[in-house]
């Protein structure tokens, strides 16, 4: 095995968040369930977009958030993802050069707009968003050259990938470089209703072509399909995987075959903004584990992480996480 | 007199701030003067973003931070200024029509994108602003339609506008036709560098066209080139209009003729980024005025609306001000 350029490479639809804060009858009324993801089309963007405050705008998407906290930590990150060469691309792609994150993928030169993602921030510091994909939908195995994978310790993917047949494609064409050249692939489960969507091929992948596999309490249990967040863990233990499973306030627990590392949640002073909270936990854990950490001192810098991105609007770090650790 | 329509109409340079956080040295790399603004061209706007950490995107440009406080205030308002139709100057103009307040002009379809303004944030609150005109500078006499801007109790103008002959024009044409229906005239002076730029025709505008003045304490110096702050006060006092005087901690002083009305500042936790205070601090004397208030009620409502803007990043509020007052 040769030596490795990045500690993670991150994979995922390349988007710009719009936040804005929104009172709960204001999502009733544009029929939107809370704290979820919504895929939505460029028509319905515009019409959310148009009633929705102002806003503010900074990069965003699954992974992209993930790799800004990898580098925020002091890890060596990549990211591919799809932007067009427009306003939006150009934001994406500086943000994420600018904290020495590489970002190689050929921009499109035309078809959709840079990808959307339209949060809205309740008082109680839930995101709910509105994901217009975009540029986004065109990433594509030819966006994958095997050996800028090969050059990874892990490569981690957002299940949101899922949503478009090409991606997915590309998506396997990594995880296949990945472990020809010896290195881990992971996943996260992304969202319930985005697990409802794929579950057999999420069940498939965790079974086959996944080390190491994100999910909430709520995407577990829908993955195995059973009630309780205990069984569900029993399910998970089945598997012989690095399952990281994360449970908000209380914390996280990983297993591994019969193994359990269970460490509570960083106390945080004020909750303002849960966006992007599982992004950055899977950014601590992926920093620890490429530095060859134990699994529970993975799992509290993946609290860490998570913690300092909570306590402010916005998915990304607010300060050098490096810092805090 | 017939009604009007709006409280104040805005003019100024449409931009989208982008804000960074960056340490003293790293500005003086740069060659940038702290706390001032700097009119840049567009290969120096390249070159100061490649340099520039991850930021985040929000509406800004002087005028355009006033009419969203006034706005947030419970005012109404109209603003005038260029934007193209790119991506940024969509988020500039939802902004300001998702709060309500009138944007008609014309979007540019050719010509310069949209105009930035890279705005980085000191550790000690201060900010230090790059502007990239772009699109604004398109803003011409072409754009001023004098029943428009008849329609507002008062007409307020960013000094920035007077970078371009043409925008100029336009400001000349918007305060003849706010003056022939009998409405008011305002000019912020912007920056003490823009009142180097221009201190003549700036003089000259104070005496014979202008109403109300806002300066800050450097700026009302510079334009009457003396070196304390009380022996402007007395030039000031000679024009005979609404001189309104901001002095950051130290509160504001509004001085017409021989009356003098001073108002301490308003007290804050902490200043966390201080881009948007004089801006705001325009919002809440206007919004004041417009109602009829006396000048030191309005000028402690201007206090107020500068006092939230500073305890956040970025230049707009970051709740409904009619909530503080």
């Amino acid at each position: 095995m040769t030596d490795t350029l990045y500690d993670v490479l991150g994979m995922g639809n390349a988007m710009v968040d719009v936040l804005a804060h929104a009172e709960d009858d204001f999502l009733a009324g544009l029929g939107l369930a809370k704290g979820t993801m919504h895929l939505i089309d460029e028509d319905r963007a515009v019409d959310i977009y148009a009633s929705m405050g102002p806003g503010i705008e900074m990069s965003g998407g699954s992974a992209g958030n993930t790799m800004a906290g990898v580098a925020s930590l002091g890890g060596i990150g990549a990211f591919i993802g799809k932007v067009r060469d427009d306003q939006l691309g150009d934001v994406f792609a500086h943000d994420l050069k600018s904290i020495g994150v590489s970002f190689e993928v050929p921009r499109a030169v035309e078809g959709s707009a840079t990808g959307r993602c339209l949060i809205f921030v309740s008082p109680d510091a839930q995101r709910t968003m509105n994901t217009y994909l975009g540029a986004g939908r065109g990433l594509s195995p030819a966006d994958i050259d095997p050996d800028y994978v090969a050059a990874a310790k892990v490569v981690y993917v957002e299940g949101y990938l899922w949503d478009t047949d090409v991606a997915k494609a590309a998506v396997l064409k990594a995880f296949g470089a990945a472990h020809a050249a010896g290195r881990l692939t992971s996943l996260t489960l992304s969202d319930p209703f985005c697990v409802d969507r794929f579950r057999a091929e999420f069940r498939d992948l965790v079974t086959n072509h996944l080390d190491i596999v994100f999910a909430n309490e709520v995407e577990i249990m829908s993955l195995y399909e059973v009630d309780t967040f205990e069984a569900a863990v029993e399910h998970a233990r089945r598997e012989g995987k690095i399952m990281v499973l994360t449970r908000s306030e209380k914390g996280s627990i990983v297993v591994r075959g019969e193994e359990t590392y269970a460490v509570p949640a960083e106390p945080v002073t004020r909750v303002i903004d849960t966006t992007g909270a599982g992004d950055l936990y899977a950014s601590g854990f992926l920093y620890g584990f490429t530095r060859g950490l134990p699994l529970d001192e993975c799992a509290r810098l993946g609290g860490v992480a998570a913690a300092e991105v909570i306590s402010h609007v916005g998915a990304r770090p607010g300060v050098l996480l490096s810092t805090l650790v």
